[in-house]
């Protein structure tokens, strides 16, 4: 409804020199540690790399594990490699009502003292006892895009996303890494709130 | 993570008499036009109210009704009285991927142009040709409030909701009426998206 003023304003922050950053949103899916694996898949069974993602080195894998909660369960959940320090589930809060579990929002990693959950490969089962996070929106930065905008590791940053449904998300960590393209990462439940379609650009309110 | 900031921030936005609003999440529900219910529920059943809502003169129905897409089906949808000149489904984008539909994101009763679906009720059925949409955010305003903070109806806002997961909804639409109690209306994709809890406030950016 407001796309022409939207548009027109998106092209006044391009000339003022605002960073640009393109979306992603992430699905639900599970990372593993080489030990759950083992349990999951089979001792020493590797995971097979599907297709390539945004993030340099990262993956969707063939195999599927079953994500059981207390309420209700994901058959076929997927698995993006490669085998991580610690097993982690990444849920929207619309999935975790369905699974029936309350995980934070946190950072990738940052998994103390979040909930369990119980997985189930083609080989065995495991209950985690901790791991399930609904992630917490971040940009992946890489030190040249960082150093052109000024930007820092672990800024709080707020991104302004234009659509008809454009809204601006507060709270957004930079995260900085030479192993990293620069993309802003959202779940579903924020994907469909912003009208979210591929290729859809973000600027960086600094 | 930025409670504290955003608490702080919050209480500076009160001191500059910026008007704050208390945001209600809608779940997906529909209304019925009269010959729609007469079909669905028998010719003259009336509709019977289980709870008031916050609107005045809206309420939560105790009758059910089976909402069937293409790919998939609600069996037990929830209606909203009193009835309307028009039956209108209002889903999330997420309900609307479940049913196999594309609704656009439009204001209540803006429905030229939108799909249909079918109803089916406990005395028959009712495939509508169009009714199907995603609200469009926006805020219920009672002229009193209007007129205190200087809005207009149909004027479009920005709305900034503080939490851990802060977001700031831009292109969210006023509507006034002697009718309306003062409250904003966001589906449960943004509610998902902005960390809401019940009693939330937002503080109006004009």
């Amino acid at each position: 409804m407001n796309d022409m003023a939207d548009a027109a304003y998106q092209d006044v922050m391009l000339r003022l020199g605002k960073p640009l950053v393109e979306l992603e949103a992430s699905g639900r899916h599970l990372h593993l540690s080489r030990a759950d694996a083992d349990r999951l898949l089979g001792p020493g069974v590797p995971l097979t790399p599907v297709r390539p993602l945004s993030q340099p080195g990262q993956f969707t894998c063939a195999e599927r594990i079953r994500v059981v909660g207390p309420k209700g369960e994901f058959p076929a959940l997927g698995i993006i490699g490669p085998e991580r320090r610690e097993s982690q589930v990444e849920l929207s809060a619309t999935d975790a009502l369905t699974l029936g579990v309350r995980p934070p929002v946190r950072l990738s990693g940052d998994l103390a003292g979040t909930p369990g959950i119980t997985l189930v490969g083609p080989a065995g089962e495991v209950t985690l006892d901790h791991g399930v996070i609904v992630a917490l929106r971040h940009i992946h930065v890489h030190p040249d895009f960082a150093r052109e905008h000024g930007l820092r590791d672990r800024q709080v940053v707020s991104v302004r996303v234009w659509s008809g449904r454009g809204v601006t998300f507060d709270n957004v960590v930079v995260r900085l890494s030479d192993d990293f393209a620069t993309y802003m990462h959202i779940d579903y439940d924020e994907a469909n709130a912003c009208g979210f379609r591929k290729g859809m650009l973000g600027t960086i309110l600094v």
